[in-house]
């Protein structure tokens, strides 16, 4: 008996250590209600995911790919799966990769997936570790993955059993594909991608590498041919998917695939490895032999299991329901998915805006920079949890200006994909370099930062109306649907950056000018409405101004994704001047409470997330954004594949929610104050990065009577009393306790 | 004056020396009337043949490639071009290759050909070389070749001048391609080629590289993008071209090119080189170094004269009208044109029926093998004026074997089509063997005779019916239009020739067998109809049976594209076994002048291709092949487009053609002996080969009173009056003077 009791002890301290953090993540958080984030298997930070496709071939789904904008390869709300696709985006409001596609049947090989796709059954998914159940064909199918790795295991019934490789297919309006049968066990291939948002000109092909556990006893491929006309008379194949068997030259075409046919006992698993690379065909083979396990499913998922466990133990919360831990932890999962590492293991990459290949030394180079969104909040979190990704990301971005002449804006893969507007890479940088993380060529940074903040209009990447914004001090109204007033309050937020980055260079005259630039915002302030208001080029205000247009997305003049009251308070960098513009802090505050209590708050889109905090800039009312906060987690955030409330954009609500959650939040990047909040739970601890910050850990102590409990009653730091509504991030991470003490 | 004077004689010794045979080729003959031959530029048997590409696109055109059965790049018929293809099918019945397509466009770049095409203005051929005016763009195009690589000169307007090189048109049905643009003067890529005659499953890659002699100023890549459904909101480009500047990595796709622009002064010339490849883009760049002139347009069309003048060279012919040396010398061209080489300079080349790469040694690889055409007369023909030409394609054949188990029968590009039936390969090499051309794996070439002409059915590729055949001793008919009769004549044939083999190798025993299959065909004699007539399993004839039937390519129960008077006579081996089965030399010559008198003969199709020359089997009869032969020169080959009277058939009617003229053809293959009618010309002379025969030449002299005169009086071999209407090919072939006296 001694020996059993050793092993139980064993496997409790094991799932403690090991899998408790990963236990509270539910990967279907997010997977419906436009989360746009999936179940897919894969490493922090990975650049494959192996994730289930199916948005696509039946009427059977509740929601198609093709049938409408749509930005994720899977959907909780769908029934029928086509496949694994290996390169993902996660929490996007675009559509783009979704390729390599994998996929199981049984009996004779169809291409269509109209006709090969399944019903699925019960689904499981843990971080690095996915399955499902093919009804159709009784098949189990399980996946994980390694960084540049996919592996899936398939589980198949007694007789002829198909592995498919669908290169047509995907989430990716690109098309495209080159696939080369190398033996009757290896794969190699590859598929543009791009057009993300369904703009032309982010194309870039990514490259596989995939090999099988055991030689096919049937190998071939497949293209659609294309309709003929008169000649179809002849043709048995006008119009359909041809199959090639035991083509072994490149097939190059839109849409086509390969089928690798085996003779399998009952409950008999075929594995297929695949590496991938956006170097070569070379770096997804060495990315494969590098990283795979040599077929070891259940070593690859304890790794990917390990790896996410340790990723998530840098915030350790107690108390709380196990929901809220839940919500918690899967936020925290959701922003370790982008930015991704593209470079491969021997550190080749592709150049931004480029064909060239670069290599990338002694740290890791990444894609996947939603800056418009991830500026606000997402990068000081992992300037605090992770500052040396955040390190490694901010030097991707200074590389990328130095291959490309431009900072990023959205960029995919290393292409710019021009989405959203502003000049968000400064923040990024900026605030960084506030958390007291300099490592990183900051010279470079001020020359890539101020390119975009004075080169003019024509010549200008990132600001295409820089010369009215510089001229005219705002960006006028010149088309209906310009977006116009957006484009400057990004400009403006930008500038206030750069001027807190020359200053701190010594850059005094920059300072002052770019300062001065910042408070341009003023001049788009509307006394008649008391909100910021679009504005012509001969300095009068838009007339027929509707401040509610706009919402669910809806074109507004002036506001991009949002109405005026969701841009309204939308200057982090100046809320005392934007306060005494609207009339002092009580009428500041009567209408920041307005937008909650009118219904006007959008908690599903960027511009407006900081706003619960802005009460705590008014003494005497930071009872309200205790309120506020509460009530939008409350609200919005579930244990459930609808519980965020819309595109999680790479992150950055995942990241709004874990500082909420935790009592603290970044309103403005650059300025490394957090205002202060109530936790949800009873003790947060952040482990402190000791490369990086002088303190162990961050410890957060909530006391309180009744779990519902938030209005904050007194605040200590260090065992003693604390004044403030806001705590600086330089403070926190020097170590200490902040304790919060609720009323009853 | 004396300096150029001596000019003058120079440029006339050069004319008569060099240009003398050249001169007499005229490219456009079979380019309409469904010669399916084409203007194109190549040299002898040379892997690339530069064509004008004029069968899509527009209709204004005659004929389009996509709107009925079409087989062939080029029409003289049709104006419209959309550009220049770079390997192509000379003289076939069905559509393949016809890809790696250049055209020289001005202005906006446009990828569709229906909107870059042009109208053609004045066109000028002589053999590697072919010359038109592009009248939409005042754009001068020159091509020309070397075995295997295209050149073009493009001389352009003043502006903004492209050239195109579109991947996704071509004549093939197959689709899919790869490019990759190099750097601002090269391309690289693929084209998959494959579904000859609307068959699938011997499909191919060709790839190329292509240079241009100056570097662009601006460059891209295209695809055609798919039509969307409800994305079609979005993006830009649902449905239509997608170009991609500056795209540098490989482009994957169906319909997708690139584009190179060029700021051209008047009249300034850009030359594109293009280097092909059944192997690799690598070996296609090879191809290129080692064949190119580095753009030296003048000295490559120079040396393709040369080489046509060289092989045309080979027959002299003197007399005749200039309209008869031309159809006479452009008949000798289209034999020249198929097989050609498909192994690189490196001597690479594709294993037949697999992608394995091979190495030919000392001797060329030859592909595009239509044998049901071309055994009858056209490998016996080259055999005489190319030994060493004729000896390697028997090689190529014989290696095929080894690579795939079996002989060929319609091969293209190492691939076997499985186009028309029987078992053609076996008469090619036993005729080559019997003319005294023996250098060639004979042992090996037995046994893969031995293995088709024994395999059971279900096994045997060549000879899917054997076991009905061996069994009955000919193959029944068992569906409406299965060919069946047609078949069974193919394969006595194909035994009668085996039998000759075996008997020259000793095999008695095999001899006997095989002779004796080949004596099969009388079973099918029809003493009702004198005809050989399609026959049940059980043994009973098929009832309504009308010889008629099948008349123009229509099916026909029993035979395949002909009637049975086509068939009727289609047993060249035991012509005086069939005139007895017909009730004797009178009644047999009765109904094969019946054939000529009541238009049963076709003389764009193979079956019946020896009829006139089956008179001279009946002494006193011979003037009839004489009046036959002359007859169908007069009335089917013209020094026009339309001037053969249909698919050229790889040379085979061109072959007729030249034997017919010269007086001489070879009825049975396998057969040494030649039937003699009248010659067209005065005298013809040709040069033997003297390492494969013994004579230095063979001269045929024909007295004549009247060019129109054409019945023999009397007959002299070397001096000495000659009494037979037959000669053996390995007496002409010791060298000699055959002279004819024509009544007058």
């Amino acid at each position: 008996m001694k020996r059993l009791y050793s092993i139980f002890i064993f496997l409790l301290v094991y799932s403690t250590n090991f899998a408790q953090y990963v236990e509270y993540v539910n990967p279907f958080i997010g997977s419906s209600n436009f989360g746009t984030t999936n179940p897919g298997a894969l490493l922090p930070r990975g650049m494959v995911s192996v994730t289930p496709f199916n948005v696509s071939g039946s009427d059977i789904n509740s929601f198609d790919k093709d049938s409408r904008w749509w930005s994720t390869p899977y959907s909780s709300d769908n029934t029928y799966l086509t496949g694994f696709s290996h390169v993902n985006l996660s929490g996007v409001g675009c559509p783009d990769l979704g390729v390599i596609i994998l996929m199981p049947t049984t009996g004779p090989v169809k291409a269509d997936p109209k006709e090969y796709g399944s019903i699925m059954g019960e689904q499981n998914a843990k971080p690095g570790y996915y399955q499902t159940q093919l009804k159709k064909y009784n098949i189990k199918a399980e996946v994980s993955a390694t960084q540049r790795t996919g592996i899936s295991r398939y589980t198949f019934p007694k007789g002829k059993s198909n592995i498919l490789l669908n290169l047509g297919l995907g989430l990716t309006n690109e098309t495209g594909a080159s696939l080369r049968i190398v033996n009757n066990q290896e794969i190699e291939g590859s598929r543009m991608t791009g057009s993300f948002c369904y703009n032309d000109g982010s194309e870039r092909l990514v490259y596989f590498v995939a090999r099988f556990n055991k030689p096919a006893s049937e190998f071939g491929a497949w293209k659609k041919m294309p309709e003929m006309q008169a000649e179809a008379a002849w043709s048995k194949t006008s119009g359909k998917y041809k199959y090639y068997k035991n083509f072994m030259q490149t097939m190059n075409g839109r849409d086509i695939g390969t089928y690798f046919t085996f003779n399998t006992e009952a409950n008999e698993t075929i594995i297929v490895e695949v590496g991938v690379s956006y170097v070569s065909i070379e770096n997804a083979r060495l990315n494969l032999e590098a990283e795979s396990n040599h077929f070891d499913f259940e070593k690859t998922k304890l790794e990917a299991s390990e790896d996410w466990n340790q990723i998530l133990s840098r915030i350790k919360v107690e108390g709380g329901t196990d929901d809220q831990k839940r919500i918690f932890y899967t936020a925290l999962y959701h922003t370790q998915i982008h930015p991704n590492i593209i470079n491969d293991v021997n550190g080749q990459y592709p150049a931004m805006e480029s064909f060239e290949i670069k290599e990338s030394k002694d740290c890791n180079r990444y894609t996947v920079f939603s800056l418009w969104d991830t500026y606000r909040n997402y990068h000081p979190l992992m300037a605090l949890i992770y500052p040396n990704e955040q390190l490694d990301m901010v030097r991707s971005m200074i590389d990328m200006y130095k291959e490309s002449g431009w900072l990023p804006k959205w960029e995919l893969n290393s292409r710019e994909t021009h989405v959203m507007e502003g000049d968000p890479a400064i923040p990024v940088i900026v605030d960084t370099y506030m958390r007291g993380l300099k490592d990183f060529d900051v010279e470079t940074a001020y020359e890539a930062m101020y390119k975009s903040a004075t080169t003019e209009g024509s010549k200008n990447k990132l600001r295409p109306d820089i010369d009215h914004y510089l001229s005219h001090g705002y960006v006028p109204l010149q088309e209906e649907f310009d977006n116009s007033v957006s484009h400057a309050l990004e400009y403006y937020i930008a500038d206030w950056n750069l001027a807190q980055f020359a200053k701190d260079l010594g850059k005094t005259n920059d300072y002052k000018k770019f300062l001065k630039q910042s408070q341009g915002y003023k001049s788009y302030f509307d006394k008649e409405t008391g909100l910021l208001r679009p504005k012509l080029e001969n300095g009068q205000f838009l007339k027929n101004f509707n401040p509610d247009e706009g919402e669910n997305f809806a074109p507004s003049p002036g506001f991009h994704e949002g109405t005026a009251w969701q841009y309204a308070f939308c200057v982090p960098h100046d809320i005392k001047g934007l306060s005494k513009l609207m009339g002092g802090n009580k009428s500041f505050i009567n209408k920041l409470q307005s937008v909650f209590d009118n219904n006007k708050f959008d908690m599903a889109n960027e511009p407006d997330i900081h706003y619960p905090y802005l009460f705590n800039f008014v003494k005497g009312e930071e009872w309200r954004s205790q309120k506020a906060v509460r009530n939008l987690i409350n609200t919005y955030y579930k244990n459930s594949p609808d519980g965020i409330p819309g595109n999680d954009d790479c992150g950055t609500l995942s990241a709004w929610l874990i500082y909420s959650m935790m009592g603290f939040y970044p309103v403005c990047p650059g300025n490394p104050d957090y205002a202060l909040v109530s936790p949800v739970f009873d003790k947060i601890t952040i482990q402190l990065d000791p490369n990086y910050y002088s303190g162990d850990k961050f410890e957060i102590v909530n006391h309180k009577a009744n779990t519902t409990d938030y209005l904050i009653h007194k605040i200590m730091w260090n065992d003693r009393k604390y004044d403030s509504y806001f705590i600086n991030h330089n403070t926190i991470t020097k170590g200490g306790k902040l304790e919060f003490f609720l009323k009853k």
